[in-house]
């Protein structure tokens, strides 16, 4: 292919981006034209945001240091020095769409609680083009940052730096955000909801702008950069080895004489699902008067209608582009995998289910058979979600060799644009719900809030499996990228060698690890939150009777402390380890990539579907299902939705990241290793 | 190596299982001779042993059907026809040490109570030496087995009939037995402690009968097959490496020119083993008027005197024998790890370290506090064992190949005999403490039996240590001996083949819905349990008044149908995936043990050491500290207490089995997959 038609593909590409971009901040602008609300609302909405920026900004402050330090390790060593720059960039760039997404998403919670108050459909459509400019932002500054690196320096070396600069961010950003948001809202609802029977939300709760602070934090800011690194991830996974293949490192023979298109073919494919993505957002069209089903078509309808037109698209593409179908059955084969594993977690968490539903029931004989069947529900959920990875993994290599594994994992996130802004959209409305609470808008404006959340939970599912499985598919697309650039011959990494299997033990092993620190973080923070809430209960008088306002900042200040002081263990280990693995032997490392996705994916939906499935059981019974609110079940389903907190929204999410920025870190390193 | 050297070594470790077995009815002689009690005291342990005898004897039945069929099967495949008569011996031979030594177990505990009214040493006396029949019987029955098999056919493919025959019995005795005694304890304590607050182990409880055989069906029964399994799988394992080594399949220089010495010697480490056992066995005398802490010192003694015993015994053994003193660095790097797990379980479930106290104060906080802190501490506390297995991996595959992983293995399990009888001394003193209770002998009897129980607690969390590291070392052997057997070559194992991937999800896979079925049968159990004691209480006027006795047989069949019927899928999967998956292909048959391993390890001590530590902190508060008995934090404590049951007493213990069932029984099938 001509240097000028590689220039051509690669500018079409970067302008995708920034269409995407420019769709966001058109986004961004019409939020803010929308009513605030009055004084009082405005100003809980001023509150979270500014307690959501003072995380942000307290974070960066360290990640600053880091990511100097990383750079400079990058520029002492054998590594190509551009890629500290890259490194750079993508440190940036994922810090930036966060930051972007999370600002929007603080401005738009009252908002859409100002518009659910008028009209239901008018909450769905301000929180939802919240979520969109996440989705866009994220999906553009990754193609902008991509294109212009490889623009420069084609080199997969290089640009996976821009990869693990975006994945440094996104593991301290999940793993501060997630310790950050779960100490709040354990210690909110341990004092609050079970000793002193206050609603949730409730404003005599000192840690309740904590709590909704944490939901921007984790949820929003902390998703998004997840989802940044598998994005980009995948896309740089995919041109490590589409490049491998034009150097004849790797030989696959229906793909052979395609030369630098299997480099471009990624980028293009995410250019179209950009496309794809923006198209699906006019399908969201809730009409006035809608009843919650039509929301829910509303949303349905972007997430599988961006699904079908990208179908579409990859295929021409396929076509025209490459020539040989195969790739688009690889991407297709990514793309079902993740809809299957989103349908199976909605089937687990779901209360219209079977399982869900189970654990509400066991939460008649107390909350330890609570915990016990929804622990077991968790484990068991893992069984779709697995094997549907196993078939992405075995079609897409049948189809397109090594290249197909990476192919597949684009394909599940090329309309990351939709589906991060389905899932964007839940903590929006949550705050939304919070923001109806606090400031007294009546009950009406609350339980459409509530409503609009609910209606994202299915769409979330289907988000929440795309990220579980494209995590997968990306780190083993990595994996495969650091098999193949390190060199090692393939039986030195049988199973049967003592060293693969040492390595197979400790990178599960630290998934377990890894998860152990996050969650006894977000215990030693709520127990922290929790002794400040009764020592305000107890020391200032009136909070409890709405007389004075409780110390909301000092609660702030704690889960601040608890995030930032408690995520440098668990993500140093996440970098050090393979580097220090990999230095004593490469064989090692192999082994211990391969034991983390392993384990670390079996863990993750594990916790996030226990989690989930805790939390909606307790819905279901305040429902009125069971004896509804205050009876014994509903005390045992809240002991249960509580224990589901840290695993669903901290040491769930953060494994997703650990098996990336593992990955990640070991291909990067290489030169190193050999 | 003549014939009649190989028959005159045969003979020696027959005789040392005999010297065992006879060693084992000696004992019983001695315990039957004991006072039972009076008639209200022996009547409540014929009661016991009645209960427990009809699980075992409802057991029998399918498992006389599968024994069975599976024999057909492999009489009808190209696997050598002897295998199934060595199955058959294998299975009947591990149910016969399980139900001597249950039947011992169920005839001792009126006695230590009864001696323990007298004096406490009285009651270790009778406990310990309860135990050793077990681990006598069970070590003296395998040998003779063993020997038997070997000297009439010496054909590793033949000798692992005998494992697998094991192997099926302790999977299906682990699962039922575990499923029977914790549906029991959990549905006796969910409606006895927590809903009527009547005490442990209070005769009006309906479930109290089914409770105490539960610890005798689970904790004696299945403990004992469980490491049947493990010490005849990690003597097979050596076998066949070693003859490997003797047919050049396997080349390990430093042992070349030793021959049939390497199949001989694994044999001859065991019988060692039996005979340090046996003169440690004689260590454990507590003196008359004995503390806790002499009695504690008395079992100590015999632990880690046997296991010093048994390296002296080793070092002359391998010097004199083999000529190379390699293969005793291996076993010593097997019986370090062993006591390194066994330390660190101690460390992270005993209430005098910070572990389980983290846990005590979480629970000032709830039960969900309680349950996060301690599951993050389960999934801590694998760090150690891990690293232990990785080292002893490391380390006796550096001293001696891949033969000294299996003995490695062998003599982490060489002083089973001493070791299973600690273990097993446990349930029998927990036996005779409820007991003492029910037939009302008086607060001391009660309270010198739960001491006894207690001094137990260490010398069993070491035991707990060789039970899972050993299940590790051995899967892992015979994990080795299939890939060798198999005959793949090494580099389509290569971690970095798709379907070797595939092969670890699917693995990692079966161990999370293996851990789902037993716990969720539990919870079931228990359910049930629940619903049958709170007919009693309404239904029966006077049983809470003492004034009627209850139901306790309905109570009784209720566990052993839960426990039979639900025994049957998870060990169906365990038997039938493998092989299924090996028909397909064997490669990913290689990365599902592998996967299965690694990841059922880190399960199988997490939930073990979660369990264990719920339990401990819950006594720590019943000691008095934090509120003590009836406080908030004990209620909480109690929850966590529950929830640790099935993990440490079902699910945990029964993932032990299932890798290494999994492991032999692809082992056997081999020559239908090439």
């Amino acid at each position: 292919m001509a240097g000028i038609e590689i220039i051509f593909t690669l500018g079409f590409v970067t302008l995708a981006g920034i269409l995407a971009i420019i769709f966001a901040l058109l986004l961004s602008a019409w939020i803010l034209k929308q009513p605030k609300g009055e004084k009082k609302i405005s100003a809980l909405s001023d509150r979270i945001y500014e307690g959501a920026m003072t995380f942000l900004n307290s974070e960066y402050k360290p990640l600053t240091g880091f990511v100097v330090i990383v750079a400079i390790i990058i520029l002492l060593t054998s590594i190509p020095n551009q890629a500290a720059y890259a490194f750079i960039v993508g440190a940036f760039s994922s810090a930036l769409a966060g930051n972007i997404g999370m600002r929007i998403a603080t401005k738009s919670n009252s908002r859409a609680a100002v518009g659910a108050k008028e009209e239901i459909s008018k909450g769905l459509k301000i929180g939802f083009s919240s979520g969109a400019v996440m989705g866009m932002m994220v999906v553009g500054l990754a193609l902008v940052g991509l294109t212009v690196i490889w623009n420069f320096a084609p080199d997969p070396s290089i640009i996976i730096g821009f990869g693990f600069g975006a994945s440094s961010i996104a593991l301290f950003a999940r793993v501060g955000g997630g310790i950050y948001t779960k100490s709040a809202d354990m210690g909110a609802d341990l004092v609050g909801k079970v000793e002193e029977k206050i609603p949730e939300d409730d404003p005599r709760n000192p840690a309740v702008i904590a709590d909704n602070v944490g939901d921007n934090v984790g949820d929003v800011a902390g998703m998004g950069a997840d989802l940044f690194e598998s994005y980009a991830g995948s896309i740089i996974s995919a041109i490590t080895i589409g490049y491998a293949v034009t150097q004849n490192q790797v030989n696959i023979p229906i793909l052979s004489g395609l030369g630098t298109k299997l480099i471009l073919y990624p980028l293009l494919l995410a250019a179209f699902g950009v496309l794809a993505a923006m198209i699906a957002t006019g399908l969201v069209r809730p009409g006035r008067g809608s009843d919650i089903g039509s929301l829910h078509s509303a949303l349905n309808k972007g997430v599988f209608g961006s699904a079908i037109i990208m179908a579409i698209f990859a295929f021409l593409l396929t076509y025209k582009y490459l020539g040989v179908i195969n790739p688009f059955y690889a991407m297709i084969s990514g793309l079902a995998a993740g809809i299957v594993i989103g349908l199976a977690s909605e089937y687990f968490t779901e209360s219209r289910f079977g399982p869900t539903r189970s654990i509400a029931e066991a939460s008649q004989t107390g909350p330890a058979t609570n915990i016990v069947t929804g622990f077991s529900i968790g484990l068991s959920s893992t069984l779709i979600p697995v094997l549907a990875v196993c078939a992405a993994i075995g079609l897409s290599y049948y189809f397109a060799g090594l290249y197909g594994i990476p192919i597949a994992a684009v394909g599940m996130l090329s309309t990351l644009g939709m589906t991060l802004a389905t899932d964007t959209y839940g903590p929006v409305n949550d705050n939304a719900a919070g923001i109806a609470e606090m400031g007294e808008m009546g009950s009406e404006v609350r339980e459409r809030a509530e409503k609009l959340d609910a209606v994202g939970n299915t769409t979330a599912a289907i988000g929440k499996g795309f990220a579980i499985g494209s995590a997968a598919l990306t780190s083993i697309a990595l994996f495969a990228a650091y098999i193949s650039k390190v060199g090692i011959s393939p039986s030195l990494l049988s199973i049967q060698q003592p060293r693969v299997m040492i390595g197979l033990f400790i990178g599960g092993l630290l998934t377990f690890v890894f998860s152990a620190l996050t969650m006894s973080a977000v215990g030693k923070g709520a127990s922290a939150m929790v002794k400040e809430v009764r020592r305000q209960f107890k020391e200032m008088a009136g909070i409890l009777e709405g007389e004075t306002e409780p110390e909301y900042q000092r609660c702030i200040e704690i889960s601040t402390n608890t995030g930032l002081r408690n995520m440098v263990l668990p993500g140093g280990l996440a970098i050090v380890v393979p580097i220090v693995v990999g230095l004593w032997n490469p064989q090692v490392l192999g082994g211990l990539l391969a034991g983390a996705i392993v384990t670390g994916l079996l863990l993750a939906i594990t916790l996030a579907n226990a989690g989930g499935a805790w939390d909606n059981a307790k819905k279901y019974i305040e429902e009125g299902n069971l004896g509804g609110k205050g009876s014994e079940a509903h005390a045992a389903a809240v002991t249960g939705d509580t224990v589901g907190d840290p695993f669903k929204d901290t040491s769930g999410p953060a494994l997703n990241i650990l098996i990336k920025v593992m990955s990640m870190v070991s291909l990067l390193f290489v030169p190193l290793f050999i």
